[in-house]
């Protein structure tokens, strides 16, 4: 099995129906000759088994076609940020020492990074006009890596997440044992596919011979004009979306009538937004999924939320996924008693298989096949896992995640700037926004420092918002106390949720 | 991940929850203690990693603790079919060199055959309560043998099918990929627990903290009232069963309307069966699975075919299940267009790993990791498969497979046969019945020749009818032409469903 297998299956069961709806539509019978004819333009482009393939682009048909196909075709996926600068591109490009990028972004910086830029969709749709079917490899199998998903890193060091077919074979199941997928379900692809939760319903949906609409970037009036256009019936957004959504839909109200499954993830969520959701999408089933990259990425699960809307679980992120091994661990890797906080791990067939080139990293992020998230929680009597803290000193906003210390060494190399401390602050539509806490040796604006930021790391990482002083608190051994700076933005709000 | 890992995530997310209700009532917790128990009454008993471990019972909750908790505890369990002889038993028993058996049959016979026998109920409860808990290894994993599920053989040798802890969980999951399995899900084990039939639905149903009823024999009022009186929500049974329970619903109905997923399999149904399922449980949607011991055995579903009852789809045995491939072969394994006769095959996680010590049928059986399941069909345009014929000359009786050769065999033993057919005819109870067409050398009454069966092959392979011919019909190489003798007893019926 690899990832071509799902499409295959649809194929032989549903060759006339639709793979993609709206813009772009194809049949599977269609879907499928454009994967043998891209197999064989791979392959022209003179690519080797195992070879890596980037792609940097929006949302769209060629982003699935490209999903299932490179890795099928024995070749190694590397999905990047499209937010992210060209630093960061060029660093995971060169990390994975990708040869091919597939962009719809300006291809001209990238030229002297990779071997061949392929600009989306005109050089893309002249490739597969120009190129014969050609059937990909019979042994690409579920133990090879499918791809490299980069994630950001406390040292500032991007990793490829390196996931095998198995690993994302793995988490359809584990969303379809949770989930009903059948060949009516639509599936809207809201989240960028460059994340875990762009793709996370791609392999259910081809498996059950359903269908695909894209967004190709996230406008909530476009997404509910979508859903009522195609029908859509399932979706999974970012709490941002959700909240927007929602909003839009209380404002101008489409028929949203046969949305029965809407998701959300990737951050925390106001239990305000999901009071939100519920009203303005009454025929949906909600559904909260907690997982990361390295996770394939679910993790637990919190169906039906809306019957414990106003119990302790709402604020929970579910329990283990069926098929997932989920603990709660101490700082010898022991599970705790219930009630107890300690750093959650996970285990299955789910997990990575590690940080490309990076065995160290990979050492520190396993221990005895548990995967270590980081993340510091605590679980109920029933396995309901409640978040508390991010060990990693993880930032989360609009569904992205920001590393503290990547922004704290770009605040560092500005002159004026003596100590920092970066942290998440609550935001009404980020969900956490970007904060700092200053010292400065010399007076400064907020602005310049954006800028200098801005020429370092991506937008999105840039702080929001500033604080001067005139001394950090620190422990008796020197450490900067982040939870002190950060208790008094936090004082009336809910602890994190999920 | 292996056959305890639903169950410990059973008992984290619901350790209160009824994992049996009705006779033997147990939670999750209750459940779990039993299962640490019998893993260290196991390892009491002196067992080494990877003995065997035989089971000949009915249907029961201390069946579903042996099914996890022997392969779970890093032994190979060894289920035996209640129905067959002493001699049919102890050739398995010797096969798989099998040193403990648990049993509910008269445990006189095995004394001589394994080392240990233990009687159910009685010295299996004094066991666990002489046991202490054990935690099961952590190193069992998903590529172990986790069971030797005997089948019936051409050659008259029964086979030990090798499945391991990946296959049975795979199938878990195709299962779940298909069907809603959640909390709420009451499960009726109908089927008798030593065929797949009867554990098909037993770890999904675990891995999501769902509960079980068990049915010790087959008896249709004794069925309709516990899913009356337990609000049994889903079950499967084979196509005789569903006969005789839309009848007594029919004959004195009860209150079925919990009964939402009805699913049925093991053999051939007839068109006016399902009609009167359909009439008898108006709630529940039904489902066709076509499977085999050796794909654990989920291979093709027909879901929702009340939907297309009149149309031809309804006497196909549905589509591949979401995780397995499936093809229709010519004669050198190549895939043959839509329309066309050929050998189903299957590939997949849930493909047994191989026969017992049996190299040569197990390749005979097995062709570039595809499954040959002796079963001749063809596919329509959307993969629905169509059952013609079975190349492996095999006759389904009340859900019992039978090899026309190992009856074939035992007739021959008789001094007055000189040749013998064996093949099934219709019966409007057991699907097909067995029967034989004989010519003999002097006269002899048919109950003499059921007697002399009896004492060499299960009950129900003894053929129901005979008839007495002056020769059998040959091809010009003198091999018997059973589809001639076939026919005139088939010419009423419809082709072979599913």
């Amino acid at each position: 099995m690899n990832l071509l297998s799902p499409l295959r299956r649809a194929v032989s069961v549903g060759g006339s129906r639709s793979a993609i709806v709206g813009q772009g539509s194809l049949t599977y019978d269609e879907l499928w000759s454009r994967c043998l004819r891209l197999t064989g333009a791979l392959a022209g482009l003179g690519l080797q088994r195992g070879d890596r393939v980037a792609v940097a682009a929006a949302n769209s048909g060629a982003y699935l076609e490209l999903y299932q196909t490179v890795p099928g075709a024995g070749y190694v996926l590397v999905p990047l940020n499209v937010r992210h600068t060209q630093a960061e591109l060029a660093y995971a490009l060169s990390d994975s020492a990708t040869s091919v990028i597939f962009t719809d972004l300006d291809p001209e910086p990238f030229a002297g990074v990779v071997k061949q830029v392929i600009s989306l969709p005109a050089q893309y749709e002249n490739l597969l006009a120009g190129a014969a079917e050609q059937e990909p490899p019979d042994d690409v199998t579920e133990g090879d890596v499918a791809g490299l998903f980069y994630t950001g890193g406390t040292t500032g060091a991007a990793k490829g997440v390196m996931l095998t077919h198995r690993n994302l074979l793995a988490n359809a199941f584990h969303f379809m044992a949770c989930w009903p997928f059948n060949p009516e379900t639509c599936w809207l692809v809201a989240a960028p596919m460059f994340h875990a939760a762009g793709t996370i319903g791609a392999l259910s949906i081809v498996w059950n011979a359903g269908s695909h609409v894209f967004l190709e970037r996230f406008d909530p009036g476009v997404a509910l004009d979508l859903i009522e256009a195609h029908r859509v019936t399932a979706t999974l957004v970012v709490p941002t979306m959700l909240a927007a959504l929602a909003d839009e839909q209380r404002r101008r109200p489409r028929d949203v009538s046969s949305l029965t499954h809407l998701s959300y993830g990737g951050a925390p969520t106001a239990t305000e937004t999901l009071r939100r959701a519920r009203a303005a999408f009454p025929e949906a089933t909600l559904l909260h999924i907690y997982g990361a990259t390295e996770t394939s990425p679910i993790v637990t699960l919190l169906p039906a939320q809306e019957q414990v809307l106003d119990s302790p679980r709402a604020r929970s992120c579910g329990q283990p996924a069926v098929g997932v091994e989920v603990q709660v661990v101490d700082a010898d890797g022991k599970p705790v008693p219930a009630g107890t906080v300690g750093e959650v791990c996970a285990r299955g067939p789910n997990i990575m298989a590690g940080y490309w080139n990076k065995p160290e990293e990979t050492a520190r992020a396993m221990r005895d096949g548990w995967y270590r998230t980081g993340d510091l929680a605590y679980m109920d009597e029933e396995a309901y896992v409640f978040h508390v803290d991010r060990s990693k000193d993880m930032i989360v906003t609009g569904g992205e995640n920001v590393y503290s210390s990547e922004v704290e060494n770009a605040l560092f190399q500005h002159p004026a700037v003596a100590e920092a401390a970066v942290f998440g602050v609550p935001h009404p539509r980020w969900g956490e926004a970007v904060h700092a806490a200053l010292v400065v040796r010399s007076a400064v604006e907020e602005e310049e420092l954006r800028e200098h930021c801005r020429a370092l790391i991506a937008d999105y990482k840039v702080p929001k918002t500033f604080e001067f002083r005139s001394e950090l608190p620190k422990s008796g051994a020197g450490k900067i106390l982040k939870r002190e700076l950060r208790r008094p933005h936090w004082a009336d709000h809910d602890g994190f949720v999920g």
